[in-house]
């Protein structure tokens, strides 16, 4: 194979962010893993956190940032927000980072500020690259020095949105998501007896993916209802969209458009959640509504596209390889 | 007690909605059971067919509908559709009947038509009446020999709708049901390990419950986007709307005098599916969205107050009892 | 009716124990609801704590035991191991008490300090009667001021060993449950994305259920491996047990003296969790294996039949109703 | 890569098993497809038939299985029962077959006869491998010309009796599946609404399973109770087994000694069902219970290592690549 191997190492493995980098970056040809750190782990063999690796020789270790740093080409940061904010300003520059917390995914520190709290290093927001790579571009990401990885629902939104970017007078968002998007911590909304069979909404028209989602349409927080809802599945986004635009558009003529060159973009007759879960897939369908409306659905993996595999698309530009590799074939868990 | 004991019968004990109905009549305080039927069996004992009722002292026959009726104060028709036009027509009049096919849920014939199939008793849509309690008012109910029980998405729909009749400009509904909904048939939709962690729209803008939804708001098939969508889940039904009004109203206040008199409608502050599985309860929400719009949203246990529950609501009118008679009490199933 | 209301409290009613009580009271015709307490609320209203009862006219106050035993005909404990001790005894003698916790199950003060902690009041575990209809019988029960109410894994246990007490050479039970038996509170284990799609087992052969199971078969410990067992689901167990025994018998024959008189007991061909569901019931199978052993099977719903059912029972015995009196048409929700 | 490609075909690619065997293929380093067929379809692009293959460039057709085997270094039969006796006996010595029916897995037409059907190719049992290679051995699988890959209960059971071979008195082993075991075809028993939630073993001590499972113990039908079971989750089987052995024997060090080489077994404290689907891992568990039983426990994903992923293993022998090759970094979908 032509391509050297890439070092890669996973700040914050424990999460289920940062497993799932993991079990993506063992599936890629060409990356070799340096090191996986926790602070709450001092030098443990990752099988006695999580017996599902037990067969791994790897080690989970509270090493510091920079020295990680130092060993590694890129370092994928599965931090909780906030936490990432220092890292980032403290990495940047110093070595390819790929940042999955939401620290660095706004424009400006003001809209950061009002949908989470202050920021420390507002003068990096303009260096670091978003990286959806469907919207952003290659060329952007292929530059990137940092890249700050999308949020789930926002990604799914901003696919439904991009391809009438411009022309979107109103969008009304309906986006229900499994279980494993609430992270590892057990809380009331994710306990079983109840989440089990249970949907219900929340942050409605106040979560904090909104002021990414906004962006792909070119519109502002009056134009979209967004209703982040949680549902009795483990993975998977699923996005049922009201759109409202200027003009008689063929709302799929301009979808096809816009994701001709996305490997990872499937326009479907009919989306379906199962279709995607384990892959890095998203699924998206467009059709016409009554009086002039579009109706606009979509389906990805929180943890894949949603997070991890969205990463690794961003470390495959980031490195000049193909975008798919060690993605394109990762199936679908189907059944 | 000073009732008199409703002599019931149930034709169509099979399926979900007869089993469902058997379940409510049997908590039911003031009916006693006297035929159950079906044409695929002569003479067993129920437990035989569904052993979850092998306690029950309770045979399946075939019995003709006109000696049902003959034995009967009330007759519950849980026959397919089509099957079931005949059927009402013979026994309207002679006994009180409920029928929970959509046989006799529309106004027009023409309508039926469109939806369904020719009809052959058109005469009789007009004498038999929609029996949604919150909408049709209890005294329309009270009066009537026959009553046609709504479609369970068409319940909801309704519901959402009611409180602002007259004043919907666009309405845009994205609705989630459980599998249990399909009937006990096993078919490629309901295939375990699929819907098992699936999420699939069908039937956009065609499904049959259109006609019902839109009575509710005075409104036509242009001005509403109906999305059915089946989850990964057994029991309910939950709907998210996003209304286009005329004016500037106050949804919650239109909502509480709708319902004020509504003993099994309940206004929270957050809908969630939980909260009415195995109840006759339907739960509302309704809050202003961005720029005008108000997001309404419901739920309720398909089975219960979107078939059978809502039925014996129906007998209960029908028969002078208290509306919630051997309904109130009967709680959710929460965990 | 002839039976005059049963005034009745409840003392803990947030767990899940609580909640189901108060839905099976609530169904229960002759039963007036007085106090419902815990220390956490003041004079709440339920349906702020718990939506699914925002239907209800009925408050949480943290009124003390002796003020609520004064009102009350019949109290149900739903509180946690430990702290039920004190609270049955100082109401032992006052008023009816059925208590849900562990704390008076067992016979001897060395034993229940082996598997739980010290006891406080060990002269009163002989006045207690263990509350099992089926096997403790119902004189003993009506005779009864104290009732300890069974541990749901052990109550399926000891229906499994019961027709054979005194044959029984080896027992080895293998029993899954639903999630809703590991209580209101989140943990890891009832963490929804993982719980979703995992089994897994805890305690083997040292649950605290085991000194109640071991007296029904008439053995010790070192003749029963029980194997509890966590499942995907929210409500119900499931147990198969191998038995080997003294002497060929015919395993039906003494399941069906055993239960002859049984109301809520159920022998089927094959027994299915979803049968049980919502109800009181508990389903068996007794059949032949291999080389002389027994194959057992039991499903009961481990809220209803596992606890507050079974409490039920005990009421209605405890006050001369009939035994099934609100509980043998609540119906199991099926689908 | 040193390895030359293997050019690879799937007979029945429209199963549970052959979608499967092509995610595993897919992601296999040096394998292409060649041939991927089905008696239902014509030359059908493969997203049509499955969108969640929508991004392939593939095609199923019905290729006649001999025109495969000419193009192929190996085929893959994921035909039903029966239908692949005759495709092995013309293809057998032609090419490289990895049969996942039950065709070939026993040793003699008359047991085969007793627990399927008669069989047409006796002869050539003794010539297919039986492909366990943990147990079969890594030197009989390479140098098979065709391989009978194992039953998914089969497979499970096996490795829970294999440390014990000749020492096993009795056997009692309770299994439960997902529902991707029953296949595609939707049935009653994979019927969402109740499947979801429920619990039935079925087959008892007559599943086809059982005399692949005897042979790994050396032990008699009569000395095992096999109790397969269905479970309420889509992927996975998870079991429970007593044994009861000669001698005093410290388990985990026969199984230590048994699995030394094997690269998919993990010996872990505790099993979990979660910790193993997705991947090829089968997870393992043997405590010393009461009066020296043995509780041995197991899971495993009965679509990888319980059918497709042991194909890989097997082609893997066959070839003379690593074991593990395209199976080790295959990660457990978790969560």
């Amino acid at each position: 194979m032509p391509h050297k191997t890439i070092k890669a190492s996973i700040i914050g493995i424990t999460g289920y962010t940062g497993l799932e980098q993991l079990r993506l970056l063992l599936a890629h040809p060409t990356v070799e893993i340096v090191h996986l750190t926790s602070r709450q782990h001092e030098s443990t063999r990752i099988g006695e956190v999580y017996p599902h690796l037990a067969h791994l020789d790897l080690n989970i270790t509270n090493t510091n940032h920079n020295a990680v740093a130092k060993d590694s080409d890129v370092v994928f940061l599965a931090l909780p927000h906030k936490t990432a904010q220092d890292v980032v300003a403290d990495l940047h520059g110093k070595v390819k980072v790929i940042d999955l917390s939401a620290d660095y995914r706004l424009d400006d520190a003001a809209t950061y500020e009002r949908y989470y709290q202050e920021h420390k290093h507002p003068e990096l927001l303009k260096e670091v690259v978003y990286g959806l790579p469907e919207i952003t571009g290659a060329e952007a990401i292929a530059g990137a020095s940092t890249v700050a990885n999308p949020g789930c629902f926002a990604l799914l939104g901003q696919m439904l949105l991009h391809p009438f970017k411009g022309l979107i007078e109103a969008a009304d968002i309906f986006a229900v998501t499994g279980s494993s998007g609430a992270g590892k911590m057990p809380i009331e909304g994710t306990h079983h007896p109840i989440r089990n069979h249970n949907i219900k909404s929340y942050n409605i028209n106040a979560h904090r993916h909104i002021p990414e989602i906004i962006r792909a349409g070119d519109i502002t927080e009056t134009q979209l209802n967004f209703v982040p809802t949680s549902g009795p599945f483990t993975r998977g986004i699923f996005a049922n969209a009201f759109l409202r635009l200027k003009g008689d558009i063929e709302p799929l003529d301009l979808a096809e458009q816009a994701y001709e060159d996305a490997p990872f973009v499937r326009l479907q007759e009919s989306v379906a959640l199962a279709n995607v879960v384990g892959s890095n897939f998203v699924d998206l369908s467009f059709t016409k509504g009554v009086d002039g409306t579009i109706i606009a659905q979509g389906a990805l993996d929180n943890l894949v596209k949603g997070a991890s595999g969205c990463a690794i698309q961003n470390m495959n530009l980031m490195f000049e390889l193909d975008e798919t590799e060690g993605l394109f074939n990762l199936g679908t868990v189907y059944p």
